[in-house]
């Protein structure tokens, strides 16, 4: 694999030559969760061996903040009293792609010249959905073996910086050093010290105007070698160039990949230090939404 | 256990006899989740023995129908293209109870005079959401064991209608027939068969100004004797008389029990006659909402 | 003008060849808010003699109804307390085009297949808003001399019924019956008794899968030849055939003329009988939403 | 009236002194717009001598700022072809009130310890809406004689700056100085330069954490001796000391006037300078929504 660091260019040439298109027939739409098959879910439930669970999930980000322009929406109404009884519904909105709200992308989200998922042209997308990599193709949920990568760990460091993105060649060196080794199928989660970037910048990351550190391209290589079903992630890509333009979000029309934005790793971090092991359960359970891109979603690992 | 029917009134009575107030403290937020314990979780995950996975939602209802007054909203937005590349992102936004969306109800949703769990007074929820009972207690997710107590199949008629509601005394029963046995922390999955309702009806099951059938309120003593933690669904409670006024749906606040509302049973219950067993692991994953009354969901059983 | 009934494929034909497009330049976006100068404010102005005021405006539509599947959204927070005061804010969501609400329709609402207003493409509106024919284009309001037609009083009935279209021929013989001349720019009012037809009936007007009794197609030729600006109507077109896709509605994307739908008439036939006359001032102020296709609306009159 | 300036302090005491409660009858709901009679809406009328139109609304407030931190949210969606025709909507929603649109405040809006307007309690406020000072009370539209008081002008400068607000004494200056007299029943509007200082400062007017130049607590004093029945301004109200917490929007509950905010007034001070009078037509067309807090808004001037 990747020892030596890959540049952008070479990062979209790879991607252009290594994409899976038709490797399930051209009229799929689950992309690599194919890879995840009743023994990789068996696989996954295998590891759970102390019932210990955490939330890899941002609260809902209804407080508008630099790197939140636009807030989910959460109002309440109370119930009319009905033989001296009450009760109270809300109701919640959002606008969930960006950089606040843990959720996943549909295969749909993002696409470049040479088309989505499998090769279609942006006309599969209409006012009322899409009828194509619609997040509604994995509403039967996904389960796999989940396993963290920890950038900050491995590093020394609190956080990634700006400048000094996370590459595939360094996602291979935390891998053994965690002595750890990815599988088909598997979702790869890398933990990039999000929180405490927060910490100690005046601005959240993902504040708009200003730099995001995160990954580097040449990640694509790693996710396509390693043949992930899921990118879990805390941040994002690194400001890109116009080599390649989307970054390591290209998995998603590329290889099929789900990415799971925002995500909160500190705590599952945690976990893994304590526990020892950097592999677990993973369950990922998106909203049915037909047409939907994608789903505000809460990540559970179990250990 | 029950053998002979309870009445409305008899359910009233018992509801308040019986209820989990100061169980777990005064303080407690989580309610019969302190029943799933690491090793309930241990339990659930020993229940997977094939790798199947099955979806117990509904999509996301943005159809008006004579059950859905107040729809779903799915708004689509095209991004730019920026160096040739594009993408799409959408707006979701929900009023999620009522008899249209699958979702979990937290222990704020409904109370009586008595109060909310645990005895709290409605003054904990405000404009901005509640201060007790709120769905992010359950943030880092509910995997127990989940157990399908097929009413249809045990009565040998498509669906329960009005006038025939299911009483603690036939879940008793359809359980011994099921071979299976309820445990502490279990998540109790009542299927009554809704969709062959909608076929055979003219409205969808819950439409406005329509009879429901459902549950009988006996059906919480089947509930709090067998310590379910959670409570799935696809009817809901029989039209109610005055004597136990929020009916099955009092187990919320009186034994601190989470609700699936209209959970999509049928594909679930196909399984379970397939597999030849009623028992799984569940997996919930609500958003993580604070002040949120309950969450849209995506529940998925593995086998 | 006029006498005769105008079939639906006479209308079309009409339609085709007595278009407004390049009237006034072919980069215009005002339409026939260009008949409308300060002149024919000033007439408008003189209009009013008593300081007599009604709106024509139903009440935002919360609630759901066969006429209102989509419902509009109305959400209260409380303030905080601050130095012992307080306060409450609310939120207004609505999608305003259909039969529920008050509301006006831009340029770019509807087209067909010669294209929208001027004859621009669809091309033009995009995910983010319309470039063309946008309601931002009437920000500076609408106050002109507007003019009710009386259907229900000139038949001596209480409503228009299905099969009994109002048409052009019968437009000019209520006019001529009440006294009234239409002068170029003025805002045609229809009153065709939706209130009591809603009284009758079972269902309200525009319930869905329910014939709707309405205009005539022919009503184009009545509203090109009087050279109105603005058609504010009760009820809109019935039932359409295909000879006239768009019936009245055409007025939009052929003639530049702006439509009131869902307005409220019926308290404004009343005052227009006891002041005995069918002439007023009347003013309409559209919100400006930039690349808005329209806008809830609460139009005036004043006698 | 006024000449020199009235503390925080004296102007709270003004205000419990001098409200409007009970003047109109103690269930009155329509408070200073009952100063708005048919006679003066004829004065209005009367005031409208070119035909010339102004808008005072800033665009519908989609784009995130400092100061719009709960951006208005506009979808749009295509309507399917049907005969070769087709068609768009949208979908707006708003919380309205705050820094960044234009729309009027109700009677209900505010309040402090004696209570809302006329003296009755918060406990009129359900979150279903208003029973008390709702916006519907002004459903039939504001017609009235508008008066512009620009402060830039007078003063010499661009804008109002923090530290210098504008004050009743200096109101009555202004009036004087530009020829105008005000009487009961007028819609005040003050100018004060939101635009030029948006211009000269890096932050919008209303930004979050920035604190706001606008009017002094003493303009209630002239707001009540003009017996004013709408006040209609660029900048609010300046940052506020204790002594009277809701400063100049205690007006809203205490004198049962009409609030416009964030208007636009630039144009119309433009327009007043240009035709060398400061008195117009005024007509506000809120939204009729039942149990409503305000609307936003497009006020339209006539000259």
């Amino acid at each position: 694999m990747t020892e030596t660091l890959m540049s952008q260019a070479e990062a979209q040439a790879y991607l252009k030559a290594h994409n899976n298109w038709g490797r399930w027939g051209k009229d799929d739409q689950m992309g690599a969760m194919n890879l995840i098959t009743a023994e990789k879910r068996l696989e996954a439930v295998s590891l759970v061996k102390k019932g210990r669970n955490v939330s890899l999930s941002r609260p809902f980000p209804k407080t508008p903040a630099p790197n939140n322009p636009t807030p989910a929406m959460h109002w309440m109404r109370a119930l009319g009293r009905r033989f001296g009884v009450s009760g109270v519904i809300d109701f919640y909105g959002i606008s969930y792609h960006g950089q606040s709200s843990t959720h996943i992308d549909a295969l749909c989200h993002v696409w470049d010249d040479d088309g989505l998922w499998n090769g279609r042209t942006p006309d599969v997308i209409t006012a009322d959905g899409t009828q194509w990599g619609s997040i509604q193709n994995w509403s039967q949920g996904i389960v796999t073996r989940g396993v963290l990568l920890d950038v900050p760990k491995f590093r020394g460091e609190p956080f990634v910086p700006q400048g000094k993105p996370v590459t595939a060649a360094e996602l291979e060196q935390i891998a053994r050093a965690e002595g750890v080794v990815m599988r088909p199928g598997d979702a790869l989660c890398v933990y990039s010290g999000r929180e405490n970037y927060d910490r100690a910048s005046g601005l959240p990351w993902g504040s708009t105007g200003v730099p995001r550190p995160g990954l580097h391209a040449s990640c694509l290589k790693f996710i396509r070698e390693s043949d992930s079903s899921v990118l879990v992630w805390d941040m994002m890509d690194e400001e890109r160039e116009e080599e390649c333009p989307w970054g390591t979000h290209s998995a998603i029309f590329a290889f099929g990949v789900a990415l799971v934005d925002n995500a909160l790793l500190e705590p599952l971090a945690a976990l893994c230090a304590e526990e020892g092991r950097y592999e677990f359960m993973l369950m990922l359970c998106p909203l049915v939404v037909e047409g939907g891109t994608g789903s505000p979603l809460n990540p559970i690992a179990l250990f």
